[in-house]
């Protein structure tokens, strides 16, 4: 199985933690994963983890974006991290060029509009900035992602 | 050889990734390494790192600075993690009532009154907001910090 983590401009704290978390808990269920970025976000994720235990193959987002619409690769599960709109539009792109089922992660201070322009997804949401304890709450919510992938 | 990680309210995204970075190269170095800082701080640092390979121990931050005061613990080398007046004002505070060599990890957009605000203490500096690469250069120019505590 092969998991997809689509990162934004990490504008907001909370994005590199949770992604670190996520990564951890897919490495665990036997996913492949890979996290796609921009440069900050990347780097972020690289400095974090520097001894590679829960990060194991990055990529720059529009490498992805653009090995997806040629088909060259796909994943069974996609996350893409949203908190502003550029987010929902790079879930509108994973849904038109790829087969996985897609995960919408939506934090920050207005996330209404957000969780409602990611319908179709599945949906963890929470207010969060600074602190990815709430988020952190629904993620263990989802007992196996292996399981939704089916 | 202990050492300790203080860090202020986690507003900019590339503090917990420096954290996790240095927090690393203590440990390989033999440091016992404790991490101080708000909730939201440590969150941040617990989510990011769940297996706990670089983060071994935290504690509230006020709660830090309270037994640093009452001499029930100390450090031989402190890292304060400062982006604002109020890092500044956590490094004057360490300074007094500690015996521990002070490291200034200094960040963000305006670092150079910051930086001036620091002396006397090494000094770690770069523009940094989102992406952490320009910290991580100068964290890697120092070789050895068990060196700095001799």
């Amino acid at each position: 199985m092969k998991a997809l983590l689509m990162m934004g401009c990490p504008e907001l704290p909370v994005q590199t933690a949770v992604a670190l978390y996520i990564a951890n808990k897919l490495n665990r269920e036997g996913f492949e994963v890979t996290s796609a970025g921009n440069k900050a976000a990347i780097s972020l994720l690289l400095n974090s983890d520097p001894e590679k235990h829960y990060i194991k193959k990055v990529m720059d987002l529009d490498r992805c974006i653009g090995a997806l619409a040629e088909k060259k690769m796909d994943f069974d599960l996609c996350f893409v991290f949203i908190h502003s709109d550029s987010g929902t539009t790079y879930l509108a792109t994973v849904k038109s060029l790829s087969q996985a089922k897609t995960v919408a992660v939506i934090f920050g201070k207005d996330i209404e509009p957000l969780i409602k322009a990611s319908e179709g997804s599945i949906i963890i949401a929470a207010k969060a900035v600074h602190n990815p304890t709430p988020l952190r709450a629904q993620i263990d919510g989802v007992k196996s992602w292996a399981a939704l992938t089916k």
